[in-house]
């Protein structure tokens, strides 16, 4: 039975790199004795936040920045990458006072999100932040990025009518609503 | 403003390749003169393909299978990419035969997702397959993958409690469910 046997680790070797990713090669033994070799995006040690703020209104804050991956702007929720060594709430609130502007007072971890982990793995913590105050810091983002409001309770239009395409932001809002809606009721 | 002037592409090279990933370099000039050099990962050209298939019971179809990426077995719909030349709804039909099992009679496109758009240009067409029917067609796994039934009214405990990390999953399976709600009431 698959999940009581795992395959076995042949061997991983990095096959290519560049200055943000290295790609990895391995070398597996699955427990019926098929040996497959796979390939995987090696994700980043401490993996990346992603931030679900929501106003006193209800509402959730969102970010629209230039996607060189898609070649257009994307609307999502603010992300980031966890530096080596810094605490993931302090991270969280880096990245919400550099992409959108605003500081929180409390953090509640959510959920921990992968992305095609088949062949990545990249790992996306996922947390809610209340309490928001205007606080801004000054990130890497080469020009200023359009902040909105969108009122959580609405977040099927958001998705369905494709004014959000990113898979982590949909999914995050999604539960996020999911989890506030259980903790209101209970 | 940045939505009416998008950054200008100034160069766009290939810096490192596997077997199955393309990494490339991007320069860009933003509007406001800025200059960046990016990073992306190449999409494939036709993406890949994500289906919720949904039985008359209302339960939607999960695979779980080993995640070379994380390094563990991971629960989340049948999925995989599109072979150049493929129509969609035959690559949605073959993944669902291969991975899970079942044909389906009919197939309706839902959505296109974006995954980590900044830094990867990987575009998933979502697909819900109804009228379900058991065939199998033989893919490339190395081992069968254990395929179970969820009902689609329980999906915040699926995501929530962490039985499915996968975003596209977790985003899709949401979208399906706002979009069946839609049509049944009117």
């Amino acid at each position: 039975m698959s999940l009581e046997s795992p395959p076995e680790i042949l061997d991983v070797r990095t096959v290519a790199t560049s200055r943000l990713f290295e790609i990895e090669a391995v070398d597996l033994r699955f427990s019926n004795g098929v040996e497959v070799g796979f390939e995987r995006l090696k994700g980043s040690a401490a993996g990346a936040v992603l931030v679900v703020p929501i106003t006193t209104e209800q509402d959730v804050v969102l970010i629209r920045e230039y996607a060189c991956g898609t070649e257009r702007y994307e609307l999502g929720l603010p992300k980031g990458r966890v530096e080596p060594g810094e605490a993931l709430m302090v991270a969280a609130n880096r990245e919400l006072m550099e992409e959108a502007g605003f500081g929180a007072e409390q953090f509640d971890y959510l959920a921990e999100l992968t992305s095609a982990p088949t062949y990545s793995g990249q790992r996306t913590h996922v947390v809610i932040a209340t309490g928001l105050y205007p606080a801004r810091l000054s990130g890497d983002e080469p020009e200023p990025l359009e902040v909105l409001r969108w009122p959580l309770a609405d977040i099927d239009q958001l998705a369905l009518a494709g004014h959000c395409t990113e898979a982590r932001s949909i999914a995050a809002l999604y539960m996020a609503r999911a989890h506030l809606a259980a903790k209101a009721s209970g």
